[in-house]
């Protein structure tokens, strides 16, 4: 599984349109996966999800590893049931929560050994045990163990880091293949911190052992973003344009307008369900904030524009004083707008791809935002 | 509006079956009113209450006065649109919650002095304006002011409130009969503390003002479970057999089926929401916690009897995995599952009344749930 089909690629960017098969289904790209850290997507149903176009969601592998434990999931043959969703699932490695997450950590060649960040219990995270974590939970898109950087890191660091990188996907690989039934599809990761001679090699390195798909780690790290946009730009060429090309925790909706064009296939980022709890609310005329005090009395939707649930039916007035009441609808509707904003978002630049409009779509797209 | 109707009076209780019509739609009773405090019903939508059978919601005047303001309400023309609500509404005076929230209160003859518990504001909470407020919201039945008291109180605290609260009723139904289009219907309360002859007193003097509804105020405020029965089985049948009964801020499942067989027709109580944001979730067969760890890989549902969307979709291990991990979504399936079980309970109550089998349903609830 994991087949991947070019649909189009546009005549003036690096843009694309593509299919991608899983296991639990296909999937059109560009597309962006909601995140769903705890086998939820925080404050919506799967119901809500598919209403607002999700067509695949993101899980992570060090979340549910340690609660609720893949003991508990196998018992329902994976993720799936257990969360009841039956869309395609990627579940990332776990390495990135290791390295932010998880406290005592210490990196051998091995692995990494972390202790819990939520009962301090040890636990020994390789590039084996991130596969069969990851099997166990049934994803149809399982991710490498690669290691992630600070940032800044100097290049000696991030050409270590891409060196274990390397041979941990290679491990990763071994692991994977020994599974007969195929179906979870294995992505491989391309390192290199803000070095575009480190990312060349790591791209080189990553497809030379072969995936069904690739994706770019260690970008949105704190760097500036002129800079991440330059690294994106650089190793995305680099890529095997048969396979789908995957950005990883990225990002604005100016962000992933400006990667579609550059040839990236895949997104996921907590931005529109983190900000929503936030009060932070996108709309095609830029992002707004439900607290402020202009809204008190607005009986206007958040977005005239939009279809979503939360426009249909309920004012601004009204989200604003669900907000400052801390009511638990409030994480909700916002949640629900954001999504949809970000999913209708990416569905708006695929169709504009296919149309091979895709310049136009973006020189409107800005102008509106700003 | 407010126009009851008889529709069946049991042979062996007192138990009854009516049809309250009102601006916003007939409401079948006995009713059980999920509580939505602050213009929602927490962790609800709108059309999740109503896929439970939610016939009529109570929100609270004092929260609705303090935030978002009467003025803004007033913009969408009342509460049903605000909050996206077309069915019925009842709001309580804002009387209890001046009593159990607010700071600083002075109760006079003219109403209660306060300082709001969000801001330290000062407010003046009269007869006159929560009849004001409460036309302001648009609510289908209001409720009028009355005053509480601690438990326990003296045969002298209970009397002097019940003689003000008389006072207050009086002055509340002249306010409302001023207002010409009668689309809101007002509901006496009776008073009397734990006092029968007070409650007999209280009883005659409300209805002798005359009301198109009563209501039971002051039970279930700390007193013992015998005692908060005997109040109601004492009160009940003095009041006009013709009106409905309503007995504010009550209860159990076990309470609302005594209560039911005693001749009670409307509840509201926090317990079903409260308790589900608290893990507490009602079953047939007694009420279970879900943080217990003999759920952990338990994959059936909260109860097999149940036809509700979180019985449908979703299993205890998964509702005890969201819950210990304190996640938005745990709060609406718990709640969405106690709303159903409580409604499922007051409408199967109605169709053994209606059915003439009252006697035998309650004999099976008590026997089940033990």
């Amino acid at each position: 599984m994991g087949i991947f089909e070019l649909q189009k690629k546009d005549r003036h960017t690096s843009a694309r349109a593509g299919l991608l098969t899983t296991t639990h289904g296909q999937i059109e790209t560009p597309v962006f996966m909601p995140v769903g850290t705890q086998a939820t997507v925080k404050a919506l149903s799967p119901e809500e999800l598919k209403t607002a176009g999700a067509q695949i969601i993101l899980s992570n592998t060090y979340h549910l590893y340690l609660r609720p434990g893949c003991e508990i999931i196998s018992h329902f043959d994976g993720l799936h049931r257990f969360m009841h969703w039956d869309r395609p699932i990627l579940t990332d490695s776990g390495g990135f929560q290791v390295f932010s997450l998880a406290k005592l950590r210490k990196l051998t060649e091995e692995g990494y050994a972390f202790q819990s960040h939520l009962d301090g219990s040890r636990h020994l995270l390789t590039p084996e045990k991130a596969m069969e974590v990851q099997i166990c939970l049934d994803s149809d898109i399982i991710m490498c163990l690669d290691q992630c950087l600070e940032h800044p890191a100097t290049h000696e660091q991030a050409l270590a880091a891409l060196e274990l990188t390397t041979r941990w996907a290679q491990r990763c690989k071994t692991f994977w293949q020994e599974q007969t039934d195929c179906r979870n599809s294995l992505f491989g990761i391309i390192q290199g911190g803000m070095f575009a001679g480190l990312r060349t090699r790591s791209a080189e390195a990553i497809a030379a052992i072969g995936f069904p798909g690739y994706a770019i780690g260690g970008l949105s790290v704190g760097e500036p973003k002129a800079l991440m946009m330059e690294m994106a730009a650089h190793t995305l060429p680099l890529l095997p344009s048969d396979r789908p090309r995957y950005i990883m925790g990225v990002g604005t909706p100016e962000d992933l307008v400006a990667l579609v064009g550059m040839g990236a296939d895949m997104f996921d980022c907590v931005m529109p369900t983190r900000n929503a709890r936030n009060g932070q609310l996108f709309t095609e005329r830029g992002t707004i904030n439900i607290c402020n005090a202009r809204f008190r009395d607005d009986d206007g939707p958040v977005d005239p524009a939009c279809g979503c649930y939360t426009c249909r039916h309920y004012s601004l007035a009204y989200l604003r004083h669900l907000y400052t009441a801390r009511e638990i609808l409030a994480y909700r509707l916002n949640t629900i707008h954001n999504v949809h904003y970000y999913l209708n978002l990416v569905s708006a630049m695929r169709n504009a791809i296919l149309a091979d409009q895709f310049d136009q779509f973006k020189k409107a797209f800005y102008s509106t935002r700003q």
